[in-house]
């Protein structure tokens, strides 16, 4: 179970482009995000203007956290059918994570399954939501509590889309790739640490550089969820900074961002894994300092509520098997896991938690 | 991809119950329809009663077509979180095939899927909706336009079930199993006109020959399914009778039934075959005057819009591969089947239509 990942110029003005290519000789439905049409809408009707009339139709899809909801899918759905998109249409997404979730499941319910091409936008979409075999939406308050997994057939990644982002955007995908490199790459790690800041800067975004760092992100991933597509282990390296990270951004009504949870997460396990002996203190303050040194909090005072941390903590097990079955780095690059709740000491993470507060407080030159 | 299918006495005062064996160690959510808690919402509750107090949750969930939404799966997925269901958690769903396709979507997608067991207690429950892979609800008015091709990990048959139901929904289910034997059983076909009238009777829906002829449709559609788990053969013999049911049941408002718009289809089908030269005027007749003998209609002034009928057999072409790729008879038992629209002449459907209106208007001794 591989998904087929194509570094491309989307957009290009070849024809046929790479998106009327990967459509061929089917019907297509083309999702955007509303930011993806305002900077792109334009060329993408271009690169699909070949196909014959009947055979394309654009949507646009309002996005963001609190619109990733099955009313969203079936906004999605109703469109799919309005087009007459038959069994062997395809839908395309182009946008970031959200867009791509929920075009995911979308594709995945509709006539019980049709094919997907993904197109990511942005850092998170490239380098995480695109990669793999997950698609999913938001209910009852919980984060992805439904979903598939369900390959897209093909991925299409150009990192022309990213010198539109903003630089909140890049940093919550320098936190996914963070925390990639600590969980399983140390020399993703060190490459993070010497060129990460390249991405905050546009005119850098898809230099040679640039590439190298998203590319090695990308193969990362891949090749953890190649290991386990269905999750049939539920003790995941790549769940580090995915434990307590739902919970605050639930509990935020999502004014923290998913990556930038996912930091805050990195950074509290980070601490507790030091406290436990598998972390020295240079490398806790490796970690932490990337972080500060790339611009990404790794603080919240959302972090001192231990009922939600507890919570979070509880959700995750019920997800990994009634299990904590909890990621900590073991060195940075590898990874180990605490398999109950009861296996951490009283206070270890309040003690972390002091940690990462007083590590934010300090100064740090940030670079823009 | 087999589904392993049980007959047992589901709500069986042995202890541990069938039900409460199949879900074991297990954290369960067991869904009812309002019917079946009003008949058994006593005998389930004890039955699952040796279970641990925080290990089991009942709900009832309203049914009929115009619930089969993904609304009703989210409220379904509001109650699995609410009870905090895990990953390895359950969902056992007891009642007709609305509710067993509800169930079978809500746990595809509740953690990206979970397990589910289904136990039918109607008729087309038992026959065709508690068998496969597939479920599904409505959208955008059509017919399971959204679903899943997600496995049960247990089905138990229990005729039991079948004693509390209406003749309605007795004939609905006849005329499932009358398409199956059209179409893949001549054996089942004369078992039917022989002994099929005994199940419109309550006191012998559960004998002896009852399940003979049940448990025969049961293997005889399962056989059908686990040759062509996932549909990649779009020619699919159990399509027979589902070409136009769903644009009849929805034009309808869903007033004439899935069972009986299948009927409505097969008698249409029957009768074009007859005209094609696939079925003698004695087959055809041999199909109708069964139909008609079980109290089975077999015609409705529906089926006088033409263009209700173009628009059914292009919904179906989208949904097979952009071909008509229609089933119809070849004798009692055995399937041809029509590539395109264009293959059949013109004005066929139209003499079809005035056979099954001529033979519906003739009297027939209907068997109560």
């Amino acid at each position: 179970m591989s998904t087929r990942i194509v570094r491309t110029q989307v957009l290009s003005a070849t024809n046929p482009s790479p998106i009327a290519t990967a459509i061929g000789n089917r019907s297509a439905l083309v999702v955007l995000s509303p930011t993806v049409y305002s900077h792109y809408g334009s060329k993408v009707k271009a690169a699909i203007e070949g196909l014959p009339a009947g055979q394309r139709s654009t949507c646009v899809l309002e996005t963001g956290e609190t619109r990733k909801t099955l009313k969203s899918v079936e906004e999605l759905i109703a469109n799919a059918h309005a087009c007459g998109l038959p069994r062997d249409g395809v839908i395309v997404g182009i946008g970031g994570g959200v867009l791509l979730d929920l075009v995911g499941l979308a594709a995945s319910l509709f006539r019980r399954g049709i094919p997907h091409l993904k197109i990511g936008t942005t850092l998170v979409a490239q380098t995480d939501a695109a990669v793999g075999l997950k698609c999913g939406a938001n209910s009852s308050g919980a984060k992805n509590i439904v979903g598939a997994f369900y390959p897209p057939e093909l991925v299409l990644t150009d990192g022309t889309f990213l010198t539109t982002l903003n630089k909140r955007d890049i940093r919550c995908g320098l936190s996914e790739m963070v925390k990639l490199a600590i969980s399983t790459d140390a020399g993703l790690f060190h490459m993070i640490a010497a060129e990460g800041a390249l991405l905050l800067d546009p005119a850098n975004r898809d230099s040679v550089a640039a590439r190298r760092l998203i590319d090695r992100s990308i193969i990362g991933m891949t090749n953890e969820l190649n290991a386990n597509p269905f999750e049939s282990d539920l003790r995941r390296r790549v769940d580090f900074g995915h434990t307590i990270s739902g919970a605050f951004e639930v509990a935020s009504g999502h004014s923290i961002l998913h990556g930038e949870a996912v930091a805050l997460d990195v950074a509290l396990f980070s601490a507790l894994s030091m406290l436990l002996g598998h972390l020295t203190q240079d490398e806790l303050d490796g970690i932490l300092q990337l972080h500060l040194s790339l611009g990404i909090k790794i603080w919240n005072p959302i972090m001192e509520d231990s009922d939600l941390i507890e919570r979070g903590l509880a959700a995750s097990a019920s997800h990994r098997g009634r299990r904590l079955n909890l990621p900590l780095p073991d060195g940075i690059g590898q990874t180990f896991f605490v398999t109950e709740r009861s296996d951490l000491p009283d206070g270890l993470i309040d003690a972390a938690i002091a940690i990462v507060r007083q590590a934010a407080a300090k100064p740090c030159l940030i670079r823009h």
